[in-house]
Order: structure tokens, then sequence, then C-alpha cells
């Protein structure tokens, strides 16, 4: 054997090791390792901690294996799934339609908390506490049908842009939140959304943007009433509060509209925390998120101080409890779509 | 050619011809008649009009398609999809749930209605009208967590028995009704329940005898609490009505939980005509359905002049509307599915 024909031997060798475990590793990769279903998540404990949680409940015959119809999944939107800052977007929303309505109601230039609002002083707005933001939800909120009030709150979606961002509100969602409900929804979870803002304002975009049908939208409702106009079946919208779904009404929300207990649940504030620990109380494995806003460059940064969202005694819980906190600012490689372009 | 080479041209010809048409009818059959998902339903007008419907918005590119996510049918319950005498079933179990806890509430023994109930006097108890009523549902079904008044609820429906037919309540539903909450599921219908009874009641067997999960029933409520017992978080239900979902109210109870009107509805009595009118309303193609109640021999015959699941205005809506109503001595070939074997 020759030198030659020695290294036309390892030369051939060395090309079927080569095939071999290229082959090999295009096999793990096929079997063992699925494709990314979260690239906007950075690497790390809380991507892990998701990932695992998944695996769990998902592999049959497994000791947390939970069947199709009972991955009850239960997420809060304003500061979870989109952001909810200067101010909750819903009452962007009611402020621009008090002006639209001014012109029929000229008695507001001096009637609070009319009045402020029509010359944005948002502090006194504030001042106006409960009672004044009530009486602006429901002149804005109220009156209509719930046709009539779907265009209004579609229009507005359509039209109204954020003052820091220059973008639709509904472009302001956070594309880590977006990929995780994908995610979930692909493991045959149920996804469904728990917001204490308007179920009916919320309805509106949540199936484009999100991809929950209306019917898996929770949340905060005034009355309506049924009546007959000329013949013709309305649901007329009332002034007059028919559930709040924030704190203590998330558990009684869920249970009214879901009727089974979700195994996860991701928030954001304090007005998450009953969802949080009524979850984490199921037997078998649960999930328990909160999104930590820490990101003042790309997002905001808050938590205890925070009048919107404030997160305070449900972090503290998290830490005892183990919950998973996300640091957006470290875990999300992106944080709105149009970023990640 | 003779006689023989003749006939054996014939012979060939029959059987071709026989091979060739029997192979169309195959082709046929294969192609453009499926087999009959609703086979306790007699052919005739009813049958054929829910076929039709069906068909129309399940065409793609036809003139009245609707696409799967806006497929949504609702169902009432009592008298609709299982019997409604001699009074509601949830009656049944209040009653018997009263003379469970009488032992600890020796005052009954001379109170009304408690008395009554206690005595089997069901005139009296008839007599209390509806405040007696609400004294009997809050002391059955108020006072206990929700996970308490699951397992009483589901112990009762696995032990009582229906009067006239010696068979557990949940056998009592009605075997062409199942067949058809299957045949719109297979064609990409969600399928709901809008009760007027109590929807924590129905969502204890609804998932097992009809298929539909806790989040796709609507129905009436009492007020929950969430509070937390030594740590535990659970939800107390209270004795005080949250919601009534009959009537005018049922449109608006399908308009907070299902946020998207239905294009098929089915009822059976007055309780459901608003929720026929609210469905029938709406753009595109729609189905109304009334179940009505015409066979004393196998369940009951009633309509206009009966106190449970009275059936007058709707009844004459629907001949004015064109709605379907069924004829249940006739469309229907079995009543129960105990009778289909």
């Amino acid at each position: 054997m020759n030198m030659f024909s020695k290294n036309r031997i390892l030369a051939i060798h060395f090309v079927w090791v080569t095939v071999f475990v290229s082959s090999l590793n295009v096999a793990t990769i096929g079997f063992t390792q699925e494709p990314d279903s979260l690239p906007s998540w950075n690497d790390g404990p809380t991507k892990a901690a998701i990932v695992d949680f998944v695996k769990r409940v998902t592999t049959e015959g497994g000791p947390d294996y939970v069947k199709p119809a009972e991955r009850i999944a239960t997420f809060d939107n304003d500061g979870c799934l989109w952001s909810e800052k200067p101010f909750y977007f819903q009452l962007a929303f009611a402020i621009d339609r008090i002006k639209t309505l001014a012109k029929d109601h000229p008695e507001w230039k001096s009637e609070q908390p009319f009045q402020a609002v029509l010359e944005d002083d948002l502090e006194t707005v504030a001042k106006s506490g409960m009672e004044g933001l009530m009486k602006l939800v429901m002149e804005s909120h109220a009156g209509m049908t719930t046709s009539e009030f779907e265009v209004i709150a579609r229009d507005w979606l359509n039209t109204a842009r954020h003052p820091r961002f220059d973008k639709r509100y509904h472009e302001l969602v956070f594309q880590p939140m977006l990929e995780l409900l994908a995610y979930l929804r692909a493991k045959e979870f149920k996804t469904f959304i728990t917001t204490g803002g308007g179920i009916e304002f919320v309805r509106v975009f949540a199936e484009d943007v999100y991809g929950i049908p209306p019917e898996q939208v929770v949340g905060s409702s005034i009355k309506t009433k049924f009546e007959l106009r000329e013949g013709k079946p309305v649901l007329v919208r009332l002034a007059e509060i028919d559930f709040i779904d924030d704190k203590a009404g998330k558990p009684v929300g869920i249970n009214s509209h879901i009727g089974r207990r979700p195994i996860a649940s991701f928030g954001n504030s304090d007005g998450d925390h009953q969802m949080l620990q009524w979850t984490a109380a199921g037997d078998g494995a649960r999930f328990c998120l909160l999104v930590h806003h820490t990101d003042a460059d790309r997002e905001w940064a808050y938590d205890r101080d925070s009048h919107v969202g404030r997160l305070d005694k449900a972090l503290v819980d998290a830490q005892l409890r183990g919950w998973t906190v996300v640091d957006m600012k470290h875990d999300w490689q992106v944080i709105y779509p149009f970023q990640s372009q």
C-alpha cells in the first residue's frame, strides 16, 4: 500500500465519518430538539421555566400530564400583552371620545372632570378619583348599542396614535408574548384574556392581534339591555357597572366565564395577584408568571410606586412561591413586533 | 352471427352495464352523499332544513359561507337537550338537597316553603311563588365553595332517579339532539349551552353528556366571592342572584360570554324567544329551531298552557318567520339514548 492509497483510505474514512456524524446531527436535531418557538426570548432561566412546564404537562404518560381540554392559560392584557403607559390605553380612548362628543355638550367646558379632559389637564382628571373616572367611562362607553360601540372602538384603534412611539396602540403589543400565545396554542392550550379593561373594548382587536376569539376574552363590563327598536333587536349599553374583573374579581370572572381553573396564568401587577393565587392553588403542575417592567429605554421601568400597573405584593409573593418573573430588559430580545425587523 | 354468440354479446353488454352503473352508484355515494349524521331524525322537512343550512354555511365559495370561527350555535338546555317534566330537574335537585339538610334545620318543619318540601306538598311549594322558590334555591345552592357545590351536584346526578322513567336525570337527554351537537361540531361549529338553569349545575355534566366544555356553558348564576381560608384561595357561593339567563337575559348572556352573535339557535320555550330573535337578526344565513313537545307517550306533550317550558309567543313567531319547528312525535325516531337499542 503506497502513501497515495493510504491517503485515499484516510480521505474515504474522513468523508464517511463526516457524513455519518452529520446525519447523526440532523437526526438529533430532527428528533430531540424542536425549532425555537420563542425566538424573541433570550436563553436563560425564564425561558427554560416556560419550556420545561409546557414539556411536563404535554408529555403523555408523564407524572404532570394534563389532557388538552384542561390546558387553560389566562393572560392579563394591560402591561402583560401590551403596554399601559403613560396610562391605560382604554383611558386614552375615553379621553379622545369625550373630546369628540364635546361639541354636543357645551356644559362640559365648566364641568369636571370633563373640563380637565378638554384642557388636557390630566392631573385634575386624576384628582377627580374613581367618581370622576366613572363619569368619563360612562359618557364614552355607554348609551349606544353594542354594535355601535364596536364601530367606535375599532375606528379609534385604527386612527389614534401612541404619543411616545407614534404607532397605533395595538402595535404596542409584546412580541415575546405573541410568541408565547402561539407556542401554547400549538401545544393544545386554550388561551384566554382576563383583563381589568373592558371586555367589549378588548374583544374588538383580540382576535386579529392575539389570535384570541371574543368568547375567550374575560373582562370588566357595564350592563346591557335587550330591546326591540322598530322590531329590530339591539343590546343597549347602560351607564351601570356590571362587573370589575380586577384583583379578587379575576378568579370570579374566570369561574364565571371559563368554569375551570387555569393551569397557567400570566400577569404583571397586583391586579393579577389573586388570579395567580387561584391558579397556583390547583392540583398538579401549575405555572405563574409576572412580567416585570424593567426596561425604561425600550419600554418603561416601574413597579411598587407606579399608579398604573403597580407591582408590589404580587412580586413579594412571586419570590416567596417561586413564580417566574420576566425581567423585560434581560429576558426579551425585542419588545414590539415593529422592532423585529 | 348465431343466437349463441348474440346472447353472449348481450350478456357481456349486460355485465358491462351492471358493473359500470354499480361503480357509478358507488362513486355517487362516495362523493355526493355523506353517511347520515342524524340517524334518529326521521326524513322530512325538519331534518332537510337542518342539513340544508349546514351545507350552505359550510360550502366554501358559496353565497352563504361562514368561516369556522363564526359558526356559533347556542342550545337551551331544559326541554331542548333534556326533559323538563314534571318540573325542572334542577328543582328536583334543590328539593332533595333541602331534605338532606333538614336534619340540621328543625325549624323547617314549620316554616314555608321548607315544610311543604319536607311533606312532598308540591302545590304549596308552587304557591310560595318566586320568593319561596328563591329561598329553596339559596338554601340548596349557596353557602358552600364552588368546589363543594360541584361535588354535591355530581353526587346527586349519580344517585337521584327520575320518577317516571327510573333513570338518572342525565340519561333523559334527547338522542336526536346529541346527534345534532356532534354533527355541528364535525362541521366546525362551536356549540354552546345557554340555559336558564344554573351555570355551575349544568357544567357538572355538560362535558361528559353533551361534549360541551365548561367554558361553553352560559347560564343563570349567583354571586361568588374570592376568599383566602387559612391561606387557601376559595370561591364562596353567596345567597345573591348574579344573573338570570332567561328571556331578554339570553342575548345579554350570549353577548357577555360569547361576544359574537350565534348563526344558529335552538330552544323550546318562550324563554328562548329573544335568543332566537337575536340570532335571526344577524346578517347572512341564520337558523332558528324550536323543539315542540308533542309526544305524550314517549316523553310529554305541552306548549301554551304549561307552567314549565311554556311555548306560546315563540311558536307564533316561528310560524310567522319560518323558523324550524321540531314535531317530536313525528320527527324523532327515538327520544332517549336508552331507547336506541
